[in-house]
């Protein structure tokens, strides 16, 4: 007879293949679909989310999941078959509490709220995304009560996306960026001529900009025989498999608007899951620790490796090679200082690395006052403008730029914004620990050699999948808990130098 | 309480769905996929598979079925309902036959195997693919021995494509037409030199051919909202559902290998599937009526109308105007001869209209061969080059130009060739219909018209989606059974023509 385990490992492979396949369908329509495609892949999306569900919440599954459990017992917590058990459990505890009509309600809602928001950011205008937003609201609240939670709703939201994260936790750490970051924004604004980015605005050929962006793409390490690079209006990543994991781009006129950027941010997420051994493929745990941690290898190939000094001293010379007209008299400092001008604006996708965790202190204390009534759908751009006010120092935004800017609120549940802070903080502490064990880190970046960092990332993290939480793995990593300090130290050492600050 | 026939269709809906999003991962293999993809490709698609099967082949399905048998019973032969009640029992009775394990087997190796095709074709290597075709035998065989038949294999698989056909009745047109072929091919190579095709080997730019195939596809009148082009090696069309018919093509440096026809053939095809109702999608009925019906749509397009006379009066100036320069002194007299030069060669998708039909004979007794084991896999290439010889009177080809140059014996079962010869037959046959209901139909290609023709198709043809077998279809549309005279006629009369044959 065939042990338990082997049973739901093969049980979670075919839901997995499932889940795949609908990635496929879910990348196709980014990418390809004609519009004409839209009814018919809705409904083949539907059935597919519906059979994975169904496998994976089945009376067997749970059957086989308690016998592994017995089985693997007295197996080390990192061993593959005791996390695939502890990290299925979680899941099916999690899955098996959303009921099946609130899940399908989420879908068929999120598919109507996205053109209701499609159009009322066309026109720039909140009433008619009003309803929309107080439905995401509603089943956010009946999806945290049905996952269930002590203190505040958005804790069983977080569970969804950041296991072990709890709301306070991701205040206090908010706190703490705020804390530091307000002081150093007013600083750096107070000499804000002494950086200039007038070279952004230059025009660049926009077939070459791709392909100079996914030459950067294979120079970090992505791998060309096990992915792709698309185009698509909303960049993107998402993995098939190990054999196959995709990233798509954007492409505009100018430098300020390259496609670079967009790609080494998705080539991050790319190589985290081109990292993950094929050993934990077609099970829960082939993918990454959290949405926070995926966030942080997006975050820290754009900028912690991407917006540094030493990787321009590397890119701008070939950069300057692609377009030589354009990019003439001027050297890889310059450049350095253009692409790391810190300026308040309304686009959190086109926020500089000072400004950016402030995005998402708006989006977080939204959906916290939603949550938990202190606050109507009705007022979300009045509370967002004295945000934006506050945080950003900027006069209301037209709500095309404000709270209708991200497709994020017409898909319930709420509550994956937090993960994009914790991308920062996460890839900051990560790189601490790098620089202790890579020394001429810097050295290699300007070189153009970033293997070193990759091999290091995939031995240390990527090879891990998504047997650990996000304490877990940076416990086993730094040897430290989840700490905002080295994103700190890192953005008051980076900007204090750039603007020369006292 | 919901009428059976009611949630038979909510069950059939799902079984498409599968099959759908299926098909779409197909599709990707063929267009986009990075060569890492193929192992988890292979692993999606057999579950796919195997789920829809065993939610077709459920217990559930089946009572469904018996009880919407009954609620239909008095119902219209030619109805939605009574079609689909039909249609189904066929699909079922055949399916149930089909154990899960030899669906699922057939779909892995069918994607492994289309790597091993690959690489043994661009080494033109047959000992690289003799495992997988010995594997495609095994499989077919099993499941010819499952579906089960009375005389031959083959019967049970032709079953599966084209109902109501037996290989016999194949064999006895595959006589009569190498009755009319074989002579009329001598009589046109005696004359050979009648016909001056050195036009087609001036060098054409591969984007303007693309450019012009598409612009073709249009005009035809396949839809770009709800379908596209893409390039693939192999070319091919497929359905995800009404508002979304794709089909690729291939571009090669001359007009002799142009993407036009190759196109124009696929657009055929999605043009019969684009013009398939809505009301029958997500349903067994939404698809052509049979492998050959659904060939007679591209050799329609591609051959009966894209090589005619009339055609080339259209599109000669057209093209001229797209190649100034390499088109200059011709007219469309000249191009359309050109375009229909006979001459016997390898490649199937080259070939003419007169030998195109003897390059399925290979096939087709070599499958029958094989299925009935007077042929090894390995003797595959010593039997192919004997008939090439006797069919088409050439010395024997490099095996990637023979036995390699179909992606066909990748994909288990065999079966599916005769459905070529079928198709040309059978477009024949609707031809003469066609050209009796109208008159002007000459006069309209000529001015490149082609909504009269497509109009009548998508009324007399594409309508009834797989609602009848493909003889009550040429019953209904042509008013006699399957015959091989209007295409022997068609073939005498044009060749002879252009031949200036007695």
């Amino acid at each position: 007879m065939t042990a338990a385990i082997q049973q739901l490992r093969e049980t979670l492979a075919e839901v997995d293949d499932l889940k795949r396949a609908a990635a496929v369908l879910e990348w196709d329509l980014e990418t390809y679909m004609p519009p004409g495609g839209v009814e018919d892949r809705a409904a083949q999306l539907g059935t597919l989310g519906r059979l994975a569900h169904e496998l994976f919440v089945s009376e067997r599954t749970r059957r086989l999941l308690e016998a592994a459990e017995a089985e693997v017992a007295g197996d080390d917590f990192d061993s593959d078959d005791a996390s695939l058990v502890r990290v299925t459990r979680r899941d099916l505890d999690l899955d098996t509490r959303l009921p099946a009509d609130l899940v399908a309600e989420a879908a068929r809602a999120g598919a109507a709220n996205r053109s209701h928001w499609q159009l009322a950011r066309e026109r720039s205008d909140w009433s008619l995304f009003e309803p929309s937003m107080r439905q995401t609201v509603e089943i956010s609240r009946s999806m945290a009560a049905a996952i269930g939670y002590e203190g505040r709703p958005y804790d069983a939201l977080l569970a969804l996306n950041e296991p072990g994260v709890t709301t306070s936790q991701a205040e206090a750490l908010f706190g703490e960026l705020r804390a530091a970051i307000l002081p150093l924004l007013r600083d750096v604004l107070d000499r804000a001529d002494r950086v200039d980015d007038s070279v952004l605005d230059r025009e660049l050929d926009t077939g070459r900009q791709l392909a100079l962006s996914l030459e950067v793409a294979q120079r970090f390490g992505f791998d060309l025989e096990r992915g792709r690079q698309d185009l698509s209006a909303h960049p993107f990543c998402v993995p098939f498999g190990p054999g196959d994991v995709r990233f798509t781009t954007r492409v505009r006129g100018t430098a300020r608007d390259s496609s670079l950027f967009s790609s080494m941010h998705e080539t991050g997420h790319g190589l985290y899951n081109q990292g993950i051994p094929r050993s934990l493929a077609r099970t829960p745990l082939w993918d990454g620790a959290s949405g926070g941690v995926h966030e942080s290898q997006s975050r820290l190939w754009e900028n912690v490796v991407g917006r540094s000094r030493p990787f321009w001293n590397y890119l701008f010379p070939v950069l300057q090679s692609a377009f030589p007209a354009q990019l003439s008299g001027l050297d890889a400092e310059a450049y350095y200082r253009a692409v790391n001008r810190v300026r308040p604006s309304y686009v959190r996708v086109d926020a500089d690395e000072v400004t950016y965790n402030l995005h998402i202190m708006i989006r977080f204390e939204i959906e916290n006052d939603l949550l938990e009534g202190r606050l109507e759908a009705s007022q979300v751009p009045e509370a967002w403008d004295a945000k934006v006010e506050n945080y950003l120092g900027l006069p209301p935004p037209p709500v095309a730029d404000g709270p209708l800017q991200d497709i994020h609120w017409s898909q319930a549940p709420m509550g994956s914004f937090a993960s994009y802070t914790l991308g920062n903080v996460i890839s900051a502490q990560l790189m601490e620990t790098i620089r202790g064990d890579i020394p001429a880190l810097d050295g290699q970046l300007a070189a153009g050699e970033f293997g070193p960092l990759l091999d290091w990332l995939r031995a240390r993290v990527y090879i891990h999948g998504r047997k650990f939480t996000p304490s877990e793995l940076l416990e086993r990593v730094t040897g430290r808990s989840l700490s905002a300090t080295p994103w700190i130290t890192y953005a008051q050492t980076k900007f204090g130098d750039l603007y020369a600050l006292d």
